[in-house]
C-alpha cells in the first residue's frame, strides 16, 4: 500500500550520521540499558512475587550477580546500571576487540569472557540477572542461549531479552506486553516486552526528537525530502521506498518483492 | 503481657556494637536507601501510570535530578545509587559536618547543600525524586518537608518517604502497604510502605542473621542470656523487659509505666 | 609580498598527524580548555571586582554551575578542570555521538545537553560560568549563542570565548587583550583574549615545539622540505604556499587569488 | 573596651560542633584549600609576570609539581583541586596516621611523605607551587620551611601560605593584602594574604551564615544567650568574654590579663 | 636477662599514637598487605611451578579470585593491590561494621561477605589466591579456615598467611623464610614467611624511621627517657620493662613472671 | 622445507580481526604489560637480591617510581598494574595523539611526556623502574635507550624489555630465559625473555584458544581452508605460504627468496 501511494517513507532505524554510526538505535539502547536492570530489580524483589532479592551489594552479604551477553551501547549502558547499583557484573561477547573497547568506555574495571557455550553456561549458573543485550547492528553472529543453559540457572531468577525486536537471543524467550510484561518457563522469570524504551516514554522521545528534529528542519531549509537525500548521505540509508520504488533489500527478499539500489535511483531520476 | 510474662525481651534494633554504632539499623539502612531508587525508577517509568521519563542519564538529554534529605546510611546508599544509574543527585542535610562525612564516603563528588527552608524549597522544584532519609540516630533536628513544599514539585515526581516508621519526614507522608504501596497527593506520587527493607526479604533476612546469629552463638557459649548480658554492653542496651521488668524508659513514658535502669537493675540482681 | 618571495609557507596548524587529526590545534586547545577555568575562577571572585562566588564546591553551598557549549577537545580539557575544582558541569554539543564520545573521554559522569535553542537558553539562566568551546574543526554548524540569552544570566556571571579567534560563539564577543582582558555587556563579564593558551607562553612553546621539532629533524633527514612534503601526506596539508603559488583555497577565496591544489602541483614539478 | 561594657563575647573560629570538630575553620578551610590552587595558577601563568607555566597536565609536557605540606581540610581541598587540573601533587605531613586518614578521604591515589626536613627540602626544589596548609587545630607542631629551602626552589615557583594567620610556616612569610598580595623573595613569588577565603566573600559568606543562622535561631529558642551557653557546650567553648569578665586564657597570657574558666564561671553565676 | 640488667625495654609494636591507633602495625600491615599480592602472582605464575596463571584481568578471560579474609590494614592493602591488578576481590570478614568501614576507604566497589563457616567454605572453593590478614589488634575472634577448606580449594592455588606471627588463621600454616618460603598441603601453595614487610627491607626501613626517629629526638628533647615517658601516654604503653621491672602483663602470664602497671609505677618511682 | 611441502601456513601473530587490528598481538600484549609490573616487584624486592624496595605506595614513603616507554597496549596494561599497585607512574611515548589516546583509556590521571632525548634521560635518572614496552605494530620509530642512559639510573633498579622479540628498545638489552631471567649491566636489572606471556602459560593458552578456537570452527564450517581464506580477508593476512609459495614479503627479503601477494595468487589460482 505504501508503494502504491507513491510515499517516499524513511525507516529511522536505519538512518546514518557522523562515522557511520546509527543515532537512533543507539540511543534507545542506551535507555534500553538503563532500563533493563531497574526491571530486573523489580522482578527481583517481592514486588511480584519474585525471590525477594536485592539488586545491589550491602556489607556482608553476597553480591547479587549480573551477566550480561552482548557488548553494544545496550550491554555498556545495562553495565553501569549494575554496577552503579553494587552488583557483580560479568560481561560475556563474542569479540575480544569488542570487550576491550567496552572496557575502555567504563568508570570501573569490569569482568569479560569470551562467550563460548562452556564459559555461558557455567557463568548462568550464578546468575541471578541475565541482560540479552546482543547488538545486531555490529553484526556478531548470533549467540543462542539454550533451553538448557536456562534450566541450569537458579530458580528465580530474571532474564530480559533485549533483543527480542530481532528475534531473541534466549531460545527460551517469548514476546511479551506491557500488560503482561513477564512468564515462567523453567522457574525463571523471563521479560520480553518489544521497544523497552517506551517504559520511560517521555525519555525516548526527548532522545529520539534530539536526532530526528534537526532533520526535519534540514529539510525545509533545503527544500524538501528529494534535495536533503541528494545531500545527506547518512539520511538516504534510512530511506526503504522512494517514490513509490522499495530500496530495501531486505525487506525485498523479506517479502519477495523487486528492489532498487538508492543511489543509483536517485541518479536516474 | 510480656512483663507478667517475666520475658526477657530485648528490642534488636536497639543493640549496639563496635564504636557505639547500631548494627541492625545500618543494616537495613543500606538496603532502604539501595530499594528506593528502584522504587522511584518503577514510578517514575510508565509501569504504573507514571510521568514516563527514566531514572538516570542518557546522552544529550537533562538528566533526572534527585534530591535526598539526611546525611546517614540510608541516604548514603540511596545517593550511590542515584549517581550509579546516572542521575544528578543533591544531598539536603543540616550539619556541615556529616555532610563533609559523607562526601568522604562517596567514590563520586556529590553536591550538598543546608536544609534551610527556602534552599529546600528551591531544591523541590527541580527534582523528579525526593528520597526523605533522615537518620534518627543521629538526633537530628527533625527536618519536616513541609505541604507547600510538595505543591511545589513538578506534577509526576515521586517522594518516598524512608523515616515514615518515625513519623515520615513529609507532611504528606501517610503509612503505606506492600500490597497497595502509592497514593498521590497534590500530584506527586507518595511511597510510604513502612519496613521498606521486606520488599527484599531474603537479602534482609541475611542481613540480619548475619548479625543476629553470632549473638545467638554467644549467649550459648556464654551459659545463657543472664551471662551474656553481663558482659556485653551492647547487647544489653537492646533489652526492653529484664526478668518481667520494663527496662526502656522510652516505652516508659510513652504508656505510663514505671521503668528501672538495666544497668543497676543487673548489679542489684 | 610572501607569493613574490616565492616562499614555502607552511601553516602549522592545518598539518595533519595519525588518523587525519590536528596535532596542534588539540595541543593548543588542551591548555586552552584548562586554561578557561582557572581564569573564570579568577573573574568570579573578588580579585577584579567579580561577584565573590568560588568556582567550585564546599560542603553545604550549593555548587557553581559551569556550562560548556562544544564537545572537542577544549571543551573536554574545561569539563575535566571544572569538574576537578568541583564545579557542577553541564555539557551542551549539537551531535548526541559526540556527547557519547566526550562521555567516554572522561573520568566521571558529566551531563549532556543538545543545544536546542530553548534547553541552551534555559541552562545559561542557571549558570556561574559558561565556555564557549565549538570546535571549527569538527565542522559542526555555528551555534551562536544570542544576545537575548545572555540577557538572561545572573548578572556578574562570567563567559569566555574560545572560539574567538574563528568568529566567537556569543553574540555579544568581541577581542580582547591580555593588558585589557574583560568587558562587560549585559552585566555579564566577557573575556575574550584570542590565543588564550599564550597566556601559559612557555607550556605552550613545550608542546608547540614537541610537535613541530621532530618534523624539523625529518625535513633534515629527507634532505630538505620538498623532498619531506613528497612523503609527507599530513604535513602537505599545512603547506598553503608552495614555491610561490597559493595552495590554500581558503585564503585564496578570501583575498580573490587564484590558487592551485598542493597535489596536483607537486605531481607536476 | 569590651570588657568594661560586660558584653558576652563569642569567638566563632572557637565554636565547637559534633564530634568535636571546629565547624567555622572547617568551613574556611575548604575555602581555602581550593582558593589557593586557582590563586597559584594565575601567578604561574604571564597574567602578572609569572614563569608562563600552566597548573595542570596536558599530553606530552611534564606536568606541574605541587606540593602541599600539611594534613587538614584546607591541604585536602588544596590536593582535590590540584589534582582536579591534572597536577603532580605530593602531600608532606608529619604523621602517618593523618597521612593516611587523608588518603583514605581522597578519590585518587595521591603521594604522601613524612616532613623530615631533608626530604622537604629535596620535595621543594622540584616543585613549581607549594601550598602551607598546617593546621594549627590539630596541634602539630610548626613545620617551618627554612630561608634555604626557598632558595633551594626553581625561580619564578608560587609559594601560598595559607598559616599566615597564626604565623605562617615558612620563614621567608609576611602578610599581604588583596589590593597588593604577593612579593618576591629568592626569585620566589609569596602569596600572603590573610583570611584568603575572603577572596571569594559571597560563598564564604554564604558557608558561614549556614553555622551561625541555626545558632542565633537556636537562641530565640532557648530565650537568650545564657539558657543557650548553659546547654550547648560545643558553644561556650566559643565564649571569651561572659558578663564582662575574661574567659580565653590564650588572651589573657598573651596580654596579661586575668582570665576565669566559663564553666566554673557559669556555675556559679 | 634483660630484667637484670635494669634495662628500659620498649617494645614499638605497642607504642600508641594518635586516636590511640599503633603507628608501627600500620605502616607493615601497608606493606605486608600489598607485598602479599605480588607474592601471589609470583606463585600463580610458572616462575617457580605454580599453575601459570596470571593474577590480574585480561579481556575475555575469567579473571582471577582473590579472597581475602579480614578487615585491618593488611586487609585494605592486598585489596588494592589485587584490584589494581584486575583480579576479582571478595573481603571475608566477622563485623558488618568493618566491612562497610573498609568499603568506605575504597576508591572502588567491594565485594563483602560475613564469615560464616558455609560462605568460607564456598568461597574457597573458586578463590585462586587466599589471603589471611586478620588483625589481632582489632580483638576479632580468631577466624580459623580449617583444613576441610584448604581440601576444597583448586589445586595450585596459593594461601599466604600475614598472621603468621600471631599463630596463623590457616590450620594448615607453617611458619616459613625467605630462604624457603613455600611448602605445599593438600595440593596449595602455603607462603609463611613472618615478618614478610622485610621482603622489600628497605622500603620497611624507611617506613619504621619515619615513626621512630620523631620519638628519638623527642626523648632527647624531653632530657631522658622518664621524662619522655611521663608525658607521652602512647609511647608508654610500649614498655615492658621499666627500671628492671616486667610492666607488660602478657609477658608475664606467658612465662609465669611477676608484672606490674607501668603507670602505677612511675606515679610511684 | 615448508615451502617444498606444499604447505599453507598462517602466522597467528598477523592474522587481523574487526577495524584491522591484530587480535593475538593485543591479547598477549595486555598479558605482558601486566605481568611485566608483578616480575619488576619481585626483582626491587629482597627476593632475588634486589634493593629491597617495595613497587606500590604506603603512607608517609616516597613512592617508587616506575617509566613506561610505549603507547599501546601493553604500556597500557602496565600503567594500569603499576597505578593499581599504588606506584607513581609517568608513560614517555613520541605522538602526543597516541598519548592522549592512552590517557582517554585510563581510569586515572598519568603523566605523559614526549621522548625526546634529554626528557627520556632526565625520567630514567628518578626511576625504579622502566618499562620498554614499544609496539612495533604501530609502527613508531624506533625509541632507542641508549647506554648512558641506563648508566644514569639509580643502581639496583630494574628494566623490562617488552620488546626484546622485536629487538630490543635498550640498547643493553640481550635475550634471556625463565631458568635464567636475569642480567645485570652497569648495576641496573636487565629482564630479558622473549614470549614474557609464557610465564603465565595457562592464561596466555586460554587467550589464544579464544581467538583460534572460532577460526578453526569456521574453516571447518566454510569447507576448508582455501574457501575460508577466500572470504575472510583479515585471516588472509596472515598467510605466509600458500600453497607452497612463500606470500610473506617480509621474510621473502630476508631469507632471500621470491614472495607473491597472497590476493593476487588467490584470484589466479
Amino acid at each position: 500500500m505504501l508503494l502504491s501511494k507513491r510515499i517516499n517513507a524513511i525507516g529511522f532505524e536505519y538512518i546514518r550520521g557522523e562515522e557511520n554510526h546509527l543515532p537512533i538505535v543507539s540511543a534507545m539502547s542506551e535507555i534500553a540499558g538503563l532500563v533493563s536492570i531497574t526491571i530486573a530489580a523489580e522482578y527481583l524483589s517481592n514486588a511480584h512475587g519474585g525471590k525477594g532479592i536485592l539488586l545491589g551489594g550491602v556489607s556482608g552479604v553476597s553480591p547479587t550477580e549480573v551477566a550480561i551477553v552482548g557488548t553494544g551501547t545496550a550491554a555498556e549502558f545495562a553495565a553501569r546500571a549494575a554496577l552503579g547499583l553494587g552488583a557483580r557484573v560479568r560481561i560475556l561477547g563474542n569479540s575480544p576487540y569488542k570487550l576491550r573497547r567496552l572496557q575502555h568506555h567504563m568508570r570501573q574495571p569490569i569482568f569479560t569472557s569470551l562467550t563460548q557455550p562452556k564459559v555461558l553456561a557455567k557463568a548462568l549458573t550464578t546468575a541471578d540477572v541475565v541482560i540479552g543485550a546482543i547488538d545486531m547492528n555490529e553484526r556478531d553472529e548470533p549467540i543462542v542461549i539454550t533451553d538448557d543453559m536456562i534450566r541450569g540457572m537458579k530458580p528465580g531468577s530474571v532474564v530480559i531479552d533485549l533483543s527480542i525486536d530481532q528475534g531473541g537471543c534466549f531460545s527460551t524467550s517469548r514476546i511479551t506486553t506491557h500488560a503482561s510484561p513477564v512468564f515462567r518457563e523453567h522457574g525463571i522469570v523471563h521479560y520480553g516486552v518489544t521497544n523497552i524504551a517506551s517504559r520511560v516514554s517521555r525519555t525516548a522521545s526527548i532522545a529520539l526528537s534530539n536526532i530526528l528534529a534537526p532533520i526535519l528542519i534540514d529539510i525545509g531549509n533545503a527544500g524538501g525530502v528529494r534535495e536533503m537525500l541528494r545531500n545527506d548521505i547518512g539520511l538516504r540509508r534510512g530511506v526503504y521506498i522512494y517514490q513509490g520504488i522499495l530500496t530495501n533489500s531486505f525487506i525485498g527478499r523479506r517479502f519477495g518483492l523487486p528492489s532498487q539500489n538508492i543511489d543509483l535511483l536517485m541518479a536516474a531520476l
